[in-house]
C-alpha cells in the first residue's frame, strides 16, 4: 500500500485572526498599569484561563482540567487512543512583564486546533494545547510548578511555600479557583509520558540572538539548567560610616561588590575556555531599615543564578563561588549563608523534532536557526519525564519579563504556520470529515 | 596682684548619680524594642528635651529655646555681660541607634551644671548647656539642622525638606512641638560667635581607636568634611537572566559593583600616598517591585560617602569616582545619575582648647590621647563660626549609630570630671556662693 504524501489541506489554516483577538483581549484584561501581570494562581492567570477554556468549548475543543488547574484543550483524532501530540506553553506572567511570554504558544495551538476544528480536518491523534499553571517563578519560589504538577511531581511541603506578595500558601491560592492541593500531594500523575507522542513548546526567545541574527525562528537543542541561591547573605557589622577606619571594617556591601565582580571575572575566563554559561544577581539590597548613608552596611542580601546546559560548567562556577567566599571572609571578614540551593537539570531537546521543525520551515520559506535556551522551560520538564519534546522560539525585541516585550505578528504567524505542519505531520494521516475518503495531513 | 592658684572647690563634683539616673530614663522613654529612637522634632527627641528642661529647671538652671527649639540650660556666672562659656551636643539619635550618642555629652553638662549649683558654685562667666536638635541627617537630609537653625544659618528652602519616614515638612515636624520655622526663615541668629568664649563638645566615639589603644579619652584635633551623593543611580536594563548573553547585558548590579570595589581600590591607593579619607556606600538596592532573581537587573540606587578632614582629598577621591563612572559607562552601557552633591567643610578645634583639655585629664589622672573625627559634629560648626570649639571624646566599644554602643560609666565620670574642668578653667576665678570671699575655680 501507498503511503500518500504529506499534502496539507488547503482549509486547515490556523485561525490566527482569533489569536490576534485573543492576545489584545489577554493584554486588556492583565494590563496593571505598568505591564501585564497574570499571577501565578493568582486573578491574572485565572482570568486567562477562563477566557481561554470559553473559547476552545466554544468551539467545539474538549476541556479538561487536573487537580492543579492545568487547562488541557483536545481536538480528538482518528485514533483516540493512540499517544496525544501535545503543545502550549504557560499563561502566567512575571509581576509588570509581557504579554507574549508563555501566551504566544498557548494562543498558537489554540488557533491551529480552531483552525482544523472550523475546517472539520481531523488529525491522525488526539491533539491537546495545554495551558499550563505557574511556569513562573516570580511567584511562588518552585520552577515548573504546573507541568510538575501535572506529571505528580509536587513534593507534599511544596503546597505551603507561600507566594512573595500575598504571603499564602499555594494550597490557598489553588482552593480560590477550585484547585485541589489534597489531591496533589498524593502524588497521582495527570499525565504519563507513555501516553504522550511529543509536546512542542512555541515560545518567544527571550533574548536577542535571533533578533541579532535577523532570523524569525529558532529551533531550540537544548535548554539550560540552573543552580540558584535565592537567598543569599553576606554578614558584616554596621559601624559608622566617618568614624571607622578601613582595617576595622567589616563592610557587606564591599564584600558582594567583591563578589560579583569576581564571578564576572570568572564567567568571562570560563567564557574564554569553552564554557556556556550565564551568571546573575538580580536582586541585592542593603536592609531597608538598618542601612544609612553614614553607616557601613553590616548586611546585604542577594542572589546568584547560574545556568548552563552542561552540568559540568554549573559545578565548576559553583566551586569558582565557593572559593570567592572564602577568600572574601578572610580579607573583610564577612560571613555568607547561601541559603537553600536549588537546581534545575540541562534538557536535550529530541533530535527528530528539531528535524520536523527545520524541515516544516523551510515547507514554510520561514528563515530559522538553531539555538539553545538560556532560560528554562515547561519543555525540559517534559523531556526530563522522558516525553520527545521540542521547542520553537519566535523573535522577539526587547527581552522577556518586561513590558516592552516586542514579537511582531508575522513572526508568531510564521511560527504558528510552521508549528501546525509539524504537529500535523507527527499526528500522521488525518482526515477531512464530511469528505472521509480524502486522507489529508 | 597675685591670681589665685586654680584649685577645684572640693565640694563642686558633677552630679554624677544624677547622670546616671537621666540615662536610664532616657533609655526607657526612647527604647523602640531593638534600640533607641530619638527622631529629629519627633516624639522620641521632644521627650528627651522635655525631661531635661524639667531637670534643669527644678535644679535652678536658667532654661531658654529658640526657634528651632535648641534647648539652652544656663548656671549664671559672676560676670554675666562677659561671652558665655558652652557645652553640650544633640538630643536625637539614628532610628534604632544607641542610648549615648549626643545624650552623653548634654548629659555631662547638666551634672557638672547641677552639681556646681547644689555646691552653690558660681564660674566666673555664664556657662551655658546646649542640647541640639536634629544633628542625626538620618531624618532630614540635612546635616547640623540644630545648631545651624541657631546661627540662623537655615536656608529658606530648608524648611520645606521632608522627613524621610513620615514624608512631613520639617516646617511641619518644628510646630508640633511649638518650634517656629517662619522665624527661621528670617535668618536671625540666635547665638552669636562674639558672644560665646567657646563650645566644648563632649561625645562618645563612633570608632574604635580609643578602644585598641586603650586610652579612655580622646581630645580632637579636627572634624572630618564630607563629600556625598545621598541619592545616585545606575541605569541599565532589565533582561532575562538566562536568555542574554553576557555581551549583551547592561547589568546595573555588575556596574555598580565595579563601582565599589574600584573606589576601593582607589581608598587603598590613596592612603597608601598618606590621604586620610574614608569612603562609604551604606545602601544599595535593586528596585523592590522591578527586580527579580531571574532578571539581569536594569536599576540599581546607592549612595557615596566620602569624609576627610582635607579638601583636596575630598577632590581627588570624587575625581577617581567621575573617572571610574566614565570606564563603567564604556564597558557596560550603563549610565549614572549621581544625583545631587551635598558637601560639609573640615573643621580644625582650638588648639588652646586642646591643650586646656590635655592639661585637665593630666590632672584627673585620666588617660588621653589626641585623633581626629572622622564623624561630623555640631562643633564643626561652631568653629566655622569662628567660636573656638574643641571635643572631648569617651571611649566606646561597638562603635555607634546602633543599639549595642558601650560606653563605660567610669570613662564618662572621668570626662565628665575632665570637661568640668576645663570649664571652670576657661571661666576664670569663680566663688562658692555663701562664701563670697573664697575665690575658688
Amino acid at each position: 500500500m501507498n503511503t500518500p504524501l504529506p499534502v496539507l489541506s488547503p482549509t486547515a489554516e490556523p485561525d490566527l485572526a482569533l489569536a490576534r483577538i485573543l492576545f489584545e483581549q489577554l493584554r486588556e484584561m492583565s494590563f496593571d498599569g505598568v505591564g501585564i501581570t497574570r499571577d501565578s494562581y493568582g486573578k491574572g492567570e485565572h482570568l486567562a484561563h477562563q477566557l481561554l477554556a470559553r473559547i476552545a468549548e466554544e468551539h467545539g475543543l474538549r476541556v479538561t482540567r487536573d487537580a492543579a488547574l492545568n487547562l488541557y484543550m483536545t481536538l480528538p483524532g482518528r485514533d483516540g487512543e493512540a499517544p496525544a501530540v501535545m503543545t502550549g506553553s504557560h499563561l502566567d506572567s512575571v509581576p509588570r512583564g509581557g504579554n507574549f511570554d508563555g501566551a504566544a504558544g498557548v494562543l498558537a495551538g489554540i488557533a491551529i486546533l480552531i483552525g482544523w476544528a472550523k475546517a472539520g480536518y481531523q488529525p491522525g491523534v488526539n491533539v491537546t494545547v495545554m495551558a499550563i499553571r505557574a511556569e513562573e517563578s516570580a511567584w511562588f519560589p518552585l520552577s515548573y510548578l504546573g507541568s510538575k504538577a501535572a506529571f505528580g511531581l509536587i513534593p507534599v511541603e511544596a503546597i505551603e511555600v507561600r507566594r512573595f506578595d500575598t504571603g499564602r500558601t499555594l494550597s490557598a491560592h489553588m482552593a480560590d479557583f477550585g484547585g485541589d492541593a489534597d489531591r496533589l500531594v498524593l502524588q497521582q500523575p495527570w499525565l504519563n509520558a507513555n501516553n504522550i507522542n511529543c509536546f512542542i513548546e512555541l515560545h518567544i526567545e527571550q533574548g536577542p540572538i535571533l533578533e541579532d541574527a535577523g532570523q524569525a525562528l529558532g529551533i531550540v537543542t537544548g535548554i539550560c539548567g540552573s543552580l540558584r541561591y535565592r537567598q543569599a547573605c553576606a554578614s558584616g557589622r554596621y559601624a559608622h560610616s566617618g568614624a571607622t577606619p578601613r582595617l576595622h571594617r567589616q563592610d557587606a556591601v564591599v564584600a558582594v561588590a567583591e563578589l560579583v565582580t569576581g564571578l564576572y571575572q570568572d564567567w568571562m575566563e570560563l567564557e574564554q575556555q569553552g564554557h556556556q554559561l550565564t551568571v546573575t544577581h538580580g536582586q541585592i539590597a542593603t536592609d531597608a531599615q538598618q542601612a544609612d548613608f553614614s553607616k557601613v552596611s553590616g548586611e546585604v542580601k542577594f542572589c546568584v543564578d547560574f545556568r548552563s546546559r552542561s552540568l559540568q560548567t554549573l559545578s565548576l562556577i559553583d566551586q569558582r563561588l565557593q572559593h570567592r567566599l572564602q577568600q572574601i571572609t578572610a580579607r573583610h571578614g564577612v560571613t555568607f549563608d547561601l541559603g537553600e540551593q536549588t537546581r534545575s537539570a540541562p534538557a536535550a531537546m529530541d533530535p527528530s523534532l528539531q528535524q520536523l521543525l527545520q524541515s516544516a520551515a523551510i515547507e514554510q520559506q520561514v528563515s530559522a536557526m538553531t539555538l539553545q535556551s538560556g532560560a528554562g522551560h515547561d519543555a525540559a520538564l517534559f523531556a526530563a519525564q522522558g516525553v520527545a519534546s521540542a521547542m520553537l522560539f519566535v523573535r522577539n525585541a526587547n527581552g522577556s519579563h518586561n513590558p516592552q516585550e516586542s514579537m511582531a505578528f508575522p513572526d508568531f504567524a510564521a511560527a504558528t504556520r510552521v508549528l501546525a505542519q509539524a504537529l500535523k505531520l507527527r499526528c500522521g494521516p488525518g482526515v477531512v470529515l464530511g469528505k472521509q475518503s480524502d486522507v489529508s495531513y
